[in-house]
């Protein structure tokens, strides 16, 4: 394989930015993602791409749940702030704002939208593991375009 | 669970566009899809919905491989292309050239990039199934912006 091809190629896949969030025995967790996609109407599922040493996905594996937060146009210095260790301090996930979600997760407050997810299934195959999740409950707090991997002017993935 | 949160929140997913090709027992699929997310680096493994009941997802399984056609902007007649039930004839399938992938897949030469999978694993949940594959090789014709759902101006997804 060629595997400069493979790296270009691979980046051209098109991704948006999302805070994957966490609550286990009194932990949270959240990471900014981008390898994420839907993968069902009925049931709805989604799929998540996690770094297999990454927190939140020791604490979605414990907990059995796991909440995205969608991140709008603009809010590259949330995304930035996801790709750093979380600081929990009071009601704030480094600097933001959270309120929990039905499944315990954090929602930030500041994220536009959200979905809360069961954890149906993780293939551990990888450097990132593969989370399936079923949506269970979802939220809308301001209609906008969401933030792309574009717009953010990195790549992540090759 | 609000059903219009969950519609509008998924719907914030951001996607790109891309033409799955198969080839199994002398047949060939080819269809376009939007759920498709990287999930690891090492092995590079890609995740894609496919219909349940899409031929592309009964030859991926039948072969164990399949190949992804990534399209670049402008590419919304392709995209709609491949929406439609396949057309094979010689050289082309609905009207667009192709050659083989080293697995037999066809690769549709006015893409700008393509990436050949190996089938790893098919998770059966769901009015769509999960398809891992590990890429195999990938190819590179032309640099270009890929073609987004946004673009294209549709919704798949919610």
């Amino acid at each position: 394989m060629d595997d400069a091809a493979k790296k270009i190629a691979l980046r051209m896949i098109t991704y948006g930015l999302y805070v994957v969030t966490t609550a286990h025995d009194g932990d949270l967790g959240a990471a900014t993602i981008n390898w994420l996609t839907q993968a069902s109407f009925t049931p709805p599922l989604v799929v998540a791409g996690l770094r297999a040493d990454a927190n939140t996905l020791a604490q979605a594996r414990g907990s059995g749940a796991f909440a995205v937060n969608v991140l709008g146009t603009g809010q590259k210095d949330m995304a930035y702030a996801f790709f750093k260790p979380t600081n929990v301090e009071g009601n704030k996930l480094s600097g933001y704002e959270f309120e929990p979600a039905p499944s315990g997760a954090p929602l930030l407050l500041e994220a536009p939208a959200w979905f809360d997810c069961r954890v149906h299934e993780i293939i551990e195959r990888g450097d990132h593991h593969i989370v399936i999740g079923e949506v269970t409950d979802a939220g809308v707090r301001r209609e906008m375009a969401p933030l792309t991997l574009a717009e953010l002017g990195v790549f992540y993935g090759g």
